[in-house]
């Protein structure tokens, strides 16, 4: 075990894209455990676009990270030592462990997990928030029915990625919406999308009247922007629009809102934002459920990890906003 | 009775507001009733901010007015010659009717009136659609309960007022916005709203706070725009955005959608369209109601009556958009 603990802190509130202002790498010696508590080695930081809302002076759904504060992130880890009845020495965890190596826990919103059911990256990915969040944002906020048109932008990230692969489960017809070639042709090759729509080639709007015939039903929106402008004009009555995120918008500095949310009237569509964290009581439910499908191969995690420790950690988040992943983005700490 | 019928057609598709380019006026013979027909004689023509929607050539909750034709208008009127069994000469109706003087009519859509229960102009205010589109967009979208704080946009129009006051019923509090002080002493004054904001010598965001000091759990949305970007700063959580429609945009050529749209996934809100027309088998709940608090002296309905006659059409449709009206703008035909 490492004597020292690196440590990402939060050095200043970016504008725009973050960037080496906004970090300040610190060392600690690796804390001991008091009575009830233990100390996690970090294995696996989640990177996550809520991060950069996370950044702002701003009320939301969660207090922001202050300045001089360890960032926040998800991650999961092992161990390293215990003066807490629950957790041993050598248990794998996942918790809101911060962009650290070492963090001293009570236990509170912390799970253990079993690397001999599913590679662990994948518990930041369709095991984790990740597959959490698509769950319950497609089958309760978006009430997903069979026979639907459903549409998922960032359909090669994270969360679009497995809310796709519900949907079809589910008997939907499903479109993905992605920038570039590669990432449309996974979608439907791999994750068997019944279509792709490349924003950055092809004309989303005049794309979705070929793809989606009948309308869309639900709209699955991690992106914002010209993407979900776009698919305002392609609403079936009674359309639920999503909001999961909206990536393209959180490094703005004018957010630019959808011109066409008028259509919701013809429409009589809802959009809809949701925090999966008010899920916490049925967490169990979405998991055993995407387990079960992954165990018999009908569901796919995959996970884009970068190596490099949590040096690494400013550059591997702008990643994320320049569309760099493709499934769950995760930094290796090693 | 005239033996001509002045119309007005529309000419021409307007890019911003209609002008005289938009709209020309016809003369032809006052028709005749076929058999199970009648032809109404117009007295007062409803002027809504939705008959800007209904001149654009885009897909809708309704088929655009095609050039040439009539234009499309809810109106009131006195039946002139009946051929139709259940219309007798002298009835008062309701019904679209068209900006025209006489229409001819099969009764689809047309409704008697009793003008001893109330004044004429009143049904095409509270006990019209207007009210029927504020009492089911509270009520039915908006999912009101007592004791929660409302927000009402174009406060001193027609449905805004209504619903407004429906609010206040129902033991809301209640804060309208409207332009000018005479409009936000009226509310305040004459219908008893808690507050009113005065957006065009206030900052509405920062007004809110001190009016909404609980958030906002229904924000009923005839405007748009800057207005509902600044509510979008104060949703409480689990609000309820109705978007009855957004008169800011209307003539706008390049729509502003909301920038703080993002606030919906903090505050888990929920922004939703309708279109009155779909409560068409429950209009009589809502007028049953409506009429009740009339009567009881609870729900005041005002009715800003411009005299001019269908050839005042033109003018009378861009007071709407000045706002110029407090109350429902009603154009009399002499």
């Amino acid at each position: 075990m490492s004597q020292t603990n690196h440590q990402v802190r939060l050095a200043a509130r970016p504008t725009g894209l973050p960037d080496a202002s906004s970090w300040e790498v610190t060392t600690e010696p690796v804390p001991a455990p008091a009575s009830n508590e233990f100390v996690v080695e970090v294995s696996h930081l989640s990177i996550d676009p809520a991060m950069r809302g996370w950044m702002n002076d701003v009320r939301s759904y969660i207090p922001p990270v202050e300045i001089g504060a360890v960032m926040r992130a998800l991650a999961l880890g092992k161990v390293a030592a215990s003066e807490h009845p629950d957790f041993a020495v050598g248990d794998h965890v996942s918790g809101a462990f911060g962009v650290q190596e070492f963090a001293r826990s009570d236990g509170s919103g912390v799970n253990k997990i079993d690397p001999a059911l599913a590679p662990l990256p994948t518990y930041l990915g369709a095991l984790g928030i990740t597959g959490i969040t698509a769950y319950f944002g497609l089958l309760d906020v978006g009430r997903l029915k069979e026979g639907e048109t459903v549409v998922v932008s960032g359909a090669a990230g994270s969360v679009g990625s497995v809310a796709g692969q519900i949907a079809k489960l589910k008997g939907c017809r499903v479109i993905g919406i992605a920038g570039g070639p590669e990432k449309c042709a996974w979608t439907v090759d791999e994750l068997a999308f019944d279509a792709a729509i490349d924003y950055k080639s092809e004309d989303v709007r005049q794309a979705l009247r070929g793809h989606a015939p009948d309308r869309v039903d639900v709209f699955f929106d991690n992106v914002g922007g010209d993407v979900l402008d776009a698919v305002l004009t392609r609403l079936a009555r009674g359309a639920r629009i999503v909001i999961s995120g909206g990536i393209s918008q959180y490094n703005a500095k004018q957010i630019r809102g959808p011109s066409n949310y008028l259509a919701l009237i013809a429409a009589r569509g809802t959009m809809t934002g949701f925090v999966v964290f008010d899920y916490l009581p049925r967490y169990q439910e979405a998991i055993t459920e995407l387990a079960g499908w992954l165990r018999e191969g009908k569901l796919v995690s995959r996970e884009h990890v970068v190596e490099g420790g949590v040096q690494a950690f400013p550059e591997t988040l702008l990643k994320l906003f320049a569309g760099e992943n493709i499934g769950k983005l995760v930094l290796a700490v090693p």
